[in-house]
């Protein structure tokens, strides 16, 4: 089968998951986004003309504005012209089938869709689609993947940590329903991470969790031990009122990150959330703003890394 | 009595609706429009700075994400600078009028609107209340007039037909509430179409019709045959609750545009839909996509028609 | 206690409130928008490459499109990127915290907020904690303040009335609820404005006003005579259904502006309005058209008046 992100010359066409892609596909992006970055530090991020004349939509079907946001800075830092629509308010509600609003949307010439849907796949479906000269960026589909947000964890863990092939990584909370552990664990045994770890109760983890190549904890005490890097998840709040979970209170306790369980790891272990934070539920406001938190960071390379995306998608 | 569209000198000074337009102005449009397509086979639409430092508002009273997207590319690719208000969720809702709402945006130096409105004359009453210098386009209001609409039907009927003088056109649906209709048939008897033809059943038919300067057909066998475009209409989902139609399956039936009934047209006939499109209501998917329809391109000339009224009228 | 408005250089970093701002700081702002405003007479505003690159987000916790607008105008008539964030859609309802939010905008190299909150004190808040780079600016907070209106104001009185040292200004309506009548009342009195007075019913003032500096009246006849400038306020909605007020028609009655009682200020006297404008409760059509308003004018100087707050704020 082929792989439906990159072109016959095995180049990005799209963006949809980190799975399958090759490392060295991975590490370009994160070198361009670099470059991005100016200064190794953290520095200013200018403006450029690379995408100037491109048009950008932001198709959100399902509403974030915080991704939404990200995408729309890193086109416009690229000076292109970004078109937000959310389309749940929209054609959609007049009963138009997802394949003609996008078939509308190409024949407005736009150069690239950043999309986001609640349905797994929806992302694939739109790139298999559209004219060979239009690219696709997943923003978030279903349960599915969420690739940008991997990029940018990934990107972050060579921020600190510089290599890959000497870590122990632990992704923590609800991995069930998170495409941001998916991403993450692709794109991590991908650039060669010798030890993934998964901690989460037995009602969080997808069955067969350990063919995805990760060892599973799920107790903290044990999972925590020796990592050098811990990605915490969001626990989405409707999940509490279901039967997955007993209670906020009772997962914090068990699951949350105190100071206490994050002196398991390393000394130098790194604290990673994708956002928005459930403080006092998944992360204790003690680690959050702690010196070992690298949260805010990761924000910051998110722009760069979705700049490093969209140039890379439109240079070809 | 003057027409409020035109200056002294004749000049287009608001585009409100096709009716009333000498033919030389609707040409005059076409004719630009086709410079910003460059090749005349559909390619690209560059950016282009004719509209830079120039302010255009998308007033929209009444939600369409698809019609404020078309205005909003066209206004970017002239490097306007483009301000989105959805004014039913703002001032309105606090109590002020519409003519007090209109004189705030004026004084804010806006250059154009670009307003939607439930009512019909909303844009005509919007234009006799500006300063002299600032222009407006209808995008729609109630079911009066929605002429950028019937111009880029207009300007895809010229791109595949060359020549209006000697067609056979048909307008499929309901005639009754749209505002499209109308503003084609004055487009199209303005251009020289020597035989428009309307289909409908006699509940979705305005009274007195023939007056535009139309035929009247109840019957698509008849009314089909031996036309060149076939301009199909939205069916509202909300008329159908209605006493006016029985059911979106016997709607189907008698004026849904299949294959078979298209048969009865020209074998060159091409087939038009202002979208977004009811597929099994009014249209057959076969048809819809099939190789007389040009749905699409009617999209990406719209927004070289879009971008020909733009500046046109910010050229005086 | 220093001013968070002011550097160490007694430079403004964040504009707030006009309370405690130096008649220096005050009027460099007016003169600024002054060569803004091209020549004298309200001619037209340029764009201007002063932001180019910057990135400015208008983060609206409570909705307000008219001012939202002006600002989104003035940052691009100044050549900044701008990014419309309605929070209250968006991470707040996931459960994020106000400082999270910020923090994520901040990480996203922002240069400056707009920020519009229903609580007192959210923007010092905000500017409290951001980063030295970063500027605020408050655009409405509960029943705070609203500088950037009090300064448009100000520009407008000085813009008809040369000087402020010699005149008399009624502030008129709903003082108590007035975030604006409040930066109104700081703004006159340091720009040296002799004898400002407000009038309003018991029921709609704030304990202990005078200590504001200001003259109390709860009669028309004696707040209105020989007065300078008219400053009419905004009367919510809300207020009528309480305790407050006993009816519309009522309010109109005794405090509604009417040529009659306007007839008691100066016969070059001044009317001014925030908007948006309910006619026929705090000032009747006839006033509100007449000669005597500059309504329209002062949205034209508010959109000068933002450039020039932004562009003094980013150019230090």
């Amino acid at each position: 089968m082929n792989n439906p992100q990159l072109d016959k010359h095995g180049e990005l066409q799209h963006l949809l998951t980190t799975e399958g892609l090759p490392a060295k596909i991975l590490l370009n992006i994160l070198d361009r986004a670099s470059a991005f970055m100016g200064s190794a530090d953290g520095g200013e991020i200018k403006k450029i003309p690379l995408l100037h004349g491109k048009s950008i939509f932001n198709i959100f079907f399902e509403n974030s504005t915080r991704t939404r946001t990200t995408f729309e800075i890193a086109a416009k830092r690229l000076s292109a012209d970004v078109v937000n629509l959310n389309v749940s308010s929209s054609s959609a509600s007049k009963g138009e089938t997802l394949l003609d609003t996008v078939d509308n949307l190409c024949a407005m010439h736009a150069d690239m869709f950043v999309v986001r849907h609640s349905s797994s796949g929806a992302a694939h479906f739109i790139a298999k689609h559209v004219a060979p000269e239009v690219h696709v960026i997943n923003a978030g589909d279903g349960r599915h993947a969420h690739p940008t947000q991997a990029l940018l964890d990934m990107f972050t863990i060579r921020h600190y940590k510089k290599e890959f092939h000497n870590l122990r990584v632990a992704i923590i909370g609800d991995i069930l329903h998170s495409r941001v552990a998916r991403s993450q664990i692709h794109a991590l045994t991908t650039l060669g991470v010798p030890e993934v770890r998964v901690i989460a109760p037995k009602t969080l983890l997808p069955t067969m969790v350990e063919h995805l190549g990760v060892q599973v904890h799920h107790n903290m005490a044990q999972g925590l031990r020796d990592v050098d890097v811990v990605l915490m998840l969001r626990l989405q709040n409707e999940r509490m009122q279901g039967a997955a979970l007993p209670s906020a209170q009772e997962y914090f306790k068990y699951y949350g990150l105190t100071k206490e369980k994050l002196a398991l790891a390393k000394a130098d272990a790194i604290v990673m959330h994708p956002g928005p934070m459930n403080r006092g539920v998944e992360i204790d406001s003690a680690v959050a703003d702690g010196v070992q938190s690298v949260i805010l960071p990761q924000v910051t390379f998110g722009i760069a890394v979705r700049m490093a995306v969209m140039s890379i998608l439109a240079g070809k």
